[in-house]
């Protein structure tokens, strides 16, 4: 195994630095090409005369080739082999650290080279973004088609080209992705499967005939079409949650069993007790009573169902008490309790698995980074290609930062449980440790004096209360006026002008901002969060004040007053943390909304196809919701419940809203069932049950989620830091990676004159973090079971057979233990074609 | 320290068993007094001549005297003084542990052998009842009480009496306990202070005014009768939970500040936004636009407050949606975790305490029960003189069992750290290992016979699905029967006749019943819950057949045909992990309710007094809620709002249950708003915080509970069991500490010819021992920093100040460490006394 053409330059521990580039060369010269060392891999020549590791395609060594005067004409075509073979590799760890991030399974990888462009294709924000627009844009479809929310002249026929548009928006998506996983793959990958086979041909085949025949029928497979917006990239929490969701289900049916177990005792109870009463709606038939009681549940009805029976008997109260104590305070929230510690083990679970993931994406990462002269060692030069690819943005010093911030052992090489880290350090950013100097520090003497003047005010405690006093203050005022002027019975509409206080607020406001802002400068201002809120406020309040002022013709300006108020929250320190988890929450809050907003797409998408149709005006004569349709004027107040209805879909948005809420529900199931049929129960009784279940999951989230920061909210707090140091003997390394001289000589500014420049990599705390110190006793458990794992079958996902004939089929054979050296860089190509055709379809 | 006076016999490892009384006796007279040695403890004389440790007082030594031959005369006097300190000092440990055990702080102690009688009566079970009985009474006064539920002749008068013979049993145990703890510690002792000296004396004086002025008043000190029946003493549960809610107070007030502030900004933002809008009565002014979003809090008027302002602006419902997400779905869920956290961490706290607390018990116990030359270990004769009193219905056998349970050495002496465990040994039921041959076993052959088939029977697998399978189709039967009946429109009160199906039914039921009593036998049958269920159903279901036969006169009979479905419950096993985890929570849910009900007895006394006056009878007319209060029979059905009232204090609970379920409850606000004025409010919106908050707590501890129980559920199921062995060395010991014949031959009886008898106690899983399994981690930490502070404070309670004169004041200078051996017994007097008077009320 003397082969060891893609070392690292200074792997003889940077002593003989610099130079030793030659020698490598001359070691790479004198290596014989081991045997299992493939065509593409062939090592002849030095790599030295490389380009600076641009992209194989581009190969733009000219430029560099004066400072490697050994470089050797024959060797140029193998180099550039090597080169690009090379840069495959870095691309394949990336998409490998990729997979592991974003919890992809690995068989959702390339499947070949040639397939790569496709990959690249979809894997791109830019196309991602093509792709929700497409999933958006079909969804608000629904907004002009019938019943429309906005009457747009020829709607119909626009609707249906902008819905065929949409649909081959989604169709390139389901073309690229096939191309890039191959048909056997892309089956048994069940969401795409879903995605593209079924729903995607139905709607399009929908759409067509809806188009041929020029006139729309009933089309419920609009309500499919929340499923592409799921399916975005951008949209992994909503898959995760609604992963959640369906593995709460089990136990919540169980749940629902006793539930629905219970409604059934007491119905029939409430037949044999109740039916003889002629004067009691709500029990005279035994289906009529099971109604009355899965209202009751909700309590929509109560106490309203209770009162002919408890006029009759006192007694009777007691049924209702065992009822509602029985199914509403306790068994709904046992459901709570049995939903929330399942959702937390899933939470556990899911953690573990992305945990074991990214593990394993870091060890086939690692894999193909090392040489076959050092197979358990990365140097730089092949991390800094990986960045390239994994983190583009990363900046050169960044990319050194991150090698040495991971490089505990400091011997200038990355084992592989150093690399492990690698998503960690990523994550953070770099500054160096020592404070920057204010940024007025180079302003002219007079200026700077009164900006550090300013910067001591604003640190000087008084001013905050100064300030907390004048937010108090406006809260009352602002109180107050809204009293008087209540009770003074003056129409608000003549309310608009500005008064002095006001003025006077908000350019206290103003002034305060700007003071904090020169004091801190803007950078360092706006990185807290609170300074965004108070600077929002302050901006939409001087806003609203000029609106006042100048236009005071749109009235619903004055709604900006009361903002004013929720400056109020900066007050009370504690409050910090509520809204410190809460934003650490925002985006799995974001999640569960959406979820919300789909459930309530898929309704209303059916309510309109089914109950647009009727007018609830003046409805259910005769019935017992009579009273709450009359459009009449015989009342002192009508009651408009015809307007809960489903007549476009932003009103059947607020249907189903007040549906969720549930007070009162039954009216409105009660009005469609008067106008159709009894069926139309199952609607809303579905509908509830299905709120009841979301609802459960996202409070059940809210719950784990905040018990589990509180409790976390003592030990940890503040930022994740990393400190580095930086070297001079460093810089040599730097150099035998990164030729741009721009890069070294930043790094050289950086140390100045000192013998070592102190950076800190700063990262937010996310749940991750907490995760990892909750379950510190288990990880390693879980992670030795995953390496044990990995040690079984320790190649590249499905590499161990040989693969069938495309491109250049190269037998990829990685010994078996990490000790025995590994043959790189292992061909693309070949490891691609195990890895897919040979292996994990295989098995 | 050479004196060893009350050393066990066996103390020289039970080698040289049996006669090492004499020894004993002999080393016990060469010892001289120790010069810590108090009066009362002189120790002249064998002990060995004592009585069988009967109560000291009862001194029949006479019988056993005959078994002693070393009797000496001399000693006899000073023996029986040694005898009276033991029983003093078993007493006295046995009180610690009860203490211990209770949670009740050592200083509630009787305060010296004077005013032990005093504590014993106070601690006994009958007085506990009539301390109960005389709350009880006391509270249903009640219904008796203007305005009256039973409307008894002279109730007004009667009523006083009975209040004066409630509060004369209340004074007694007011007046008992300042007898045991003396008025300086009985003041000290919050909760006794608050009950006797302000409570009882404030009611006291209370119903002596109403006496003699004949004629009641405004008597809300009524609502503070149930503090009388919280301070019972068994319902420590009960105040646990309540200083639990407490607890949660601080946490709870900083949710309900943001909550009230959110409020504060929507009143504002609604008054500005619908005011204008004169169809909208919601927002009409800023009262009662705050008003209005209170009860939106609740969603009790839901959608209807939004309908004006959708009817005239459908982009109005945004504030809707936005109020009710932060408010309801985000506060009120964030309130519900705070409060979860709290009570979490709550919990975890009280089960510290709890463990700390009884091993101070212990160790208390334990200084009690050693002797000088012996001083860390208790022989089995002093354990069981302990145990005596402890635990008074322990037989010989179970005594001697558990402290072979306890005495893991084997060594025939507990240490300190052995007698730790005495709680959960105590708390087990003893048997022997070998199942006891079936109940039939004694019977004539062919009975036998018989009873062997039935239990091969019963435990045929297919015999249990049988069962299950009549269980179903006789739910079916009835749910089909009913629904029948119902659309069939015969009265159901004609449908009392008794069909076959039922018979038969509930006869396969009996049949089952006593098929498994009969092979069981009916102590195991009765054992298990389970069976107790289905026999009780059974039970019912055939009382309830008997009685539609014979007594068809009584309707209601019915109603126990779908009881008969419970059974159902059976069939899944997944339920019964519920159920289990149910009836292991029983007791505190148990007291859950107890505080529900005592907060609605405290509300419906105000409310009671303050509107039992008003008749809501078609009252508040011109107001939104008129229609709802109307008698007339215009509308189709009338909605008897009015019943919704205080009138009496079972309707007043009604009522109060149905502000407690919230919907609709603005109506009943608003009805009596209109009969009396707008600060009636106030009374409906603090029930509707208290009970939000009790509520919340409650939903809490359901879901801490459950998955707490979850959690443990796979790692932890059955009992918890401990194994002994009885051996034929351990008669020895039993012979030198229990004299009695009887005892002896069943010992001997147990182990027949065999060198050793197995035993197992078996005790039911509590919460406790799951907690202790949770908290394994941080246990031994807790308990290290007791055993420090114990070590810093080694004495018994107060007791290394030097008492002043009362009774024989002795000085009782205990050693510093353990090390040291301890003069025994301490003098229970003088211990006492310096315990409280010099000791802790000195601190």
């Amino acid at each position: 195994m003397e082969e060891a053409p893609h070392c690292w330059p200074g792997r003889n521990t940077g002593l003989t630095s610099l130079y030793l580039s030659m020698d490598d060369s001359q070691a790479s010269r004198a290596g014989s090409t081991s045997p299992a060392a493939s065509a593409s891999t062939a090592s002849h020549g030095s790599q030295m005369e490389e380009a600076p590791h641009q992209y194989a395609n581009t190969s733009t060594a000219s430029d560099t080739a004066a400072s490697l005067p050994e470089s050797q004409s024959e060797g140029q075509n193998s180099s550039n082999l090597i080169n690009s073979s090379w840069e495959m590799n870095y691309h394949e760890a990336a998409i490998f650290l990729e997979e592991g991030e974003n919890n992809d399974k690995f068989n959702s990888h390339p499947r070949d080279r040639s397939a790569l462009p496709a990959y690249l294709v979809t894997h791109n924000h830019w196309f991602y973004s093509l792709d929700l627009f497409a999933a958006l844009l079909l969804l608000s479809l629904a907004t002009i088609e019938q019943p429309a929310v906005f009457h747009v002249r020829r709607a119909g026929g626009g609707a249906r080209l902008v819905e065929l548009f949409g649909l081959f928006l989604v169709g390139i998506s389901i073309v690229m992705q096939l191309r890039w996983l191959g048909p056997r793959t892309f089956l048994t990958h069940r969401r795409s499967a879903v995605k593209g086979l079924v729903t995607w041909i139905v709607m399009l085949i929908d759409a067509v005939v809806v188009i041929s025949r020029n006139k729309t029928h009933f089309r419920v497979t609009r309500a499919m079409r929340p499923i592409f917006m799921v399916d975005n990239r951008y949209l992994g929490g909503v898959r995760r949650f609604l992963r959640q969701i369906l593995q709460s289900l089990p136990p919540i049916m169980e749940m629902l069993a006793i539930l629905f177990f219970i409604l059934l005792i007491f119905s029939t109870l409430g037949f044999y007790l109740f039916s003889p009463n002629q004067e009691d709606p709500y029990f005279s038939t035994f289906s009529q009573g099971f109604v009355s009681l899965y209202v009751l549940l909700t309590t929509a009805n109560f106490p309203d169902v209770m009162m002919p029976a408890y006029a009759k008997s006192r007694w009777s109260a007691a049924f209702f008490i065992a009822f509602l104590g029985v199914s509403l305070y306790f068994i709904m929230n046992l459901m709570l309790a049995v939903v929330f510690v399942v959702f937390s083990d899933i939470e556990k679970e899911k953690f573990r698995k992305l945990l074991v993931h990214k593990r394993r994406a870091c060890q086939y990462a690692f894999r193909l980074l090392v040489t076959c002269s050092q197979p358990s060692q990365v140097s730089f030069r092949h991390f800094h290609g990986l960045l390239r690819f994994f983190r583009p943005g990363t900046s050169d010093r960044d990319a050194f930062l991150i090698f040495k911030a991971l490089n505990r052992s400091e011997n200038g090489r990355l084992t592989r449980n150093e690399f492990y880290n690698i998503y960690d350090m990523c994550g953070y950013a770099w500054r160096t440790q020592v404070p920057p100097p204010p940024w007025f520090n180079g302003l002219p003497g007079p200026i700077r004096g009164c900006c550090y003047l300013i910067r001591r005010l604003i640190k000087w405690k008084w001013f905050d209360y100064f300030i907390y006093f004048i937010i108090i203050v406006n809260a009352l005022v602002l109180i107050t006026h809204t009293i008087i002027l209540s009770t003074a019975n003056i129409p608000i509409t003549h309310d608009l002008h500005v008064t002095w206080d006001q003025i006077t607020v908000v350019a206290l406001y103003s002034v305060e901002a700007l003071l904090k802002i020169i004091g801190m400068g803007p950078w360092h201002y706006f990185r807290s969060g609170w300074n965004v809120w108070d600077f929002a406020i302050t901006a939409l309040a001087l806003g609203g004040i000029v609106a006042e002022e100048f236009a005071d013709s749109f009235f619903y300006i004055v709604i900006l007053r009361p903002l004013r108020l929720l400056r109020l929250f900066r007050v009370r320190k504690r409050y910090h943390a509520v809204f410190q988890t809460l934003v650490i929450l925002l985006p799995r809050i974001v999640s569960a909304i959406i979820i919300i907003i789909i459930t309530y797409y898929f309704f209303a998408v059916v309510g309109m196809e089914v109950y647009s149709q009727y007018d609830m005006k003046n409805c259910c004569v005769n019935t017992t919701v009579e009273q709450f349709y009359k459009e009449d004027n015989s009342t002192l107040y009508p009651d408009f419940y015809f307007l809960n209805n489903f007549d476009n879909i932003f009103m059947a948005g607020v249907t189903l809203f007040e549906l969720t809420v549930v007070n009162n529900w039954f009216i409105i199931m009660e009005g469609y069932v008067a106008v159709t049929s009894e069926w139309s129960r199952l609607y809303f009784m579905v509908f509830y049950l299905v709120m009841m279940v979301v609802m459960s999951v996202v409070v059940a989230f809210i719950l784990e989620a905040f018990t589990f920061r509180m409790e976390y909210n003592h030990t940890v707090l503040g930022d994740a830091v990393d400190g580095v140091s930086l070297k001079k003997e460093d810089l040599t390394v730097i150099h035998s990676a990164i030729f741009d001289p721009r890069t070294l000589q930043q790094f050289s500014a950086c140390l100045q004159n000192e013998e070592s420049a102190q950076f800190e990599g700063v990262g937010q705390r996310t749940k991750i973090v907490l995760q990892r110190r909750m379950y510190r006793d288990e990880i390693p458990v879980w992670l030795s079971q995953a390496d044990r794992e990995y040690a079984d079958s320790p190649n590249l996902p499905g590499s161990t057979h040989s693969p069938p004939g495309r491109g250049e089929p190269i037998p990829v054979t990685l010994p078996a233990t990490h000790d025995s050296p590994q043959q790189t860089p292992p061909s693309y190509v070949g490891s691609l074609n195990g890895s897919l055709d040979g292996g994990l379809l295989g098995t």
